[in-house]
């Protein structure tokens, strides 16, 4: 079976994962064409994925099926808005029947999951690299911004921080106990918070997802909207299995490490005290936009400040 | 300065390159926000470019950055699509600001010409990688499809063929003849073409963009329609640059070299008699789509028969 005969079957049919309607011609032509209902937006955005830089050498070609598309599905979440489509670009070494049939695997199975039909692509010989780009809509001029947040707002985020980060550490473990497992899951697995951001549109005044650490995707919020924020650690949520596996590292995980895919947003006391009680209860509240610049985060009792624009560690 | 300085300082003007006023949200956000007008289709294509195998190692970052826009454009134009805005996901080994900003140079001059704007993007580290997305529109139900070719119409090409092929054997020149210079322009800095295919909406039957040469990119429209095709080899269309460099040659380079991004399309007789001079004058009719399969070349008074399927050499 040639190369093009081996996309066509593993990947075509992903074109069908989602809602197809908008989907007016999938692959095959030189372009794919979508259509967007009147009173509608389209939200994009595009991630790449380089082997030995942001997932192991030799990774499970399935996980990575899903990984891929669920980082990039993460800022269509981030945006509030409801998933649509998406393209795959996808540099390969060579042609190799075993790991393109995991990887779409994987991928058809984060598509359905996510709603995501496969609309177009282009693969090509070189380094293994994917870019996926994904499109969602929105009612028009209800996405959700970075540049929203108000002194007042509460900070908030969802699920628990830091285990993707503890996972790192035990990419090579063999025989994984049950918080190592948990842990690894979270790195594999990521779960881009979509239902929950669709709910918060209208609702938050700012939100990031939390690829880079929460310090750093805090941050961006922080700069985008010209306001400040306190942190209050003992609020962080964090789950048995991180605390176990990383006791008192658990804290330094839950702010700096990356690819958790939650949520954090920005809300006022008014609207987190109307929430929906299914909504209210996936968030923490962690703490406080306030007027001014930087970061201050309690720890312990002791204050730690961050200026504006150092809350970036260099990422790849 | 820091990479994510470089990069806004290079690439963010690019974001005002083409018609801003469907750019809702630029980059910098969570994701891109575009506003399609009711009674248009969201066209779009990605395509990526890999060092050393779609372009060759050290090359002039300033003309890779025409190319890589132009080749994806191209595709547009193959759809009959008035082209928006782009997305870049480039990965580089290391934040050289000359490389930086001369490909920016490169991509903004190509943006500008071409009317697409920076609408996102994403930057990582690895093997030098490229993959730009292009967005367009179209009337609802006017995009150009591959599929579309009848029996009876004129099959026909824009421009000249071959001389991004020839090209590649003179990439290393020093001291480049006119006539080298020449196809080396061909080969640096295409031009998809973007007003002729938008011309041709509700006229051509079916179009593809010459990436990967005549033969290839025809069949893709043969078999796509369930139609043959009839080739006459003495009208296809040659530079005078091309006969001299290429002397004999310069046939099998018309028909099976790529780099030409040309527009190769299916329209009846009679639409060819109706078109306006100034897209008549722009395409040249080389043969006839006929009933039944593959593709069948007059050479030399000799007659060459591809069979369905048999179009296509291997490719990255």
């Amino acid at each position: 079976m040639g190369e093009f005969e081996l996309i066509r079957r593993y990947f075509f049919p992903i074109a069908e994962a989602g809602n197809t309607s908008a989907i007016r011609l999938g692959p095959g032509d030189d372009c794919a064409i979508q259509r967007i209902e009147p009173g509608m937006d389209l939200v994009f955005s595009v991630d790449t994925l380089v082997e030995g830089v942001h997932f192991p050498r030799q990774y499970d070609p399935e996980k990575l099926g899903w990984r891929s598309l669920a980082v990039a599905a993460s800022d269509l979440a981030a945006m509030g808005a409801d998933p649509v489509c998406f393209t795959l670009a996808l540099t390969l070494p060579d042609a190799d029947p075993d790991w393109l049939s995991a990887y779409a695997r994987g991928l058809a199975k984060a598509a359905r999951n996510f709603g995501l039909s496969l609309a177009g692509g282009d693969t090509t010989r070189g380094p293994l690299t994917l870019s996926l780009q994904v499109h969602g809509t929105v009612p028009k001029g209800q996405a959700i911004q970075r540049s929203g947040a108000q002194s007042g707002d509460y900070v908030c985020v969802s699920g628990t921080l830091g285990e993707a980060g503890a996972a790192l550490d035990h990419l090579g473990s063999d025989s994984p106990g049950p918080d190592v497992q948990a842990v690894l899951a979270r790195y594999h697995f990521p779960e881009p918070r979509l239902a929950l951001g669709a709910a918060l549109r209208g609702r938050a005044t700012a939100a990031v997802d939390v690829s880079d650490g929460l310090v750093a995707d805090l941050g961006h919020i922080l700069e985008a909207s010209g306001v400040a924020a306190n942190i209050d650690t003992d609020r962080l949520p964090l789950s048995e299995h991180l605390k176990r596996l990383a006791g008192e590292a658990a804290i330094g995980l839950a702010l700096n490490a990356g690819d958790d895919y939650e949520l954090c947003v920005t809300l006022s006391p008014q609207v987190w005290a109307d929430l929906p009680r299914a909504v209210r209860s996936q968030l923490t509240v962690i703490g406080k936009v306030v007027a001014g610049e930087g970061l201050t985060i309690e720890r312990n009792g002791y204050t730690e400040s961050l200026p504006a624009g150092g809350y970036d560690h260099f990422r790849n």
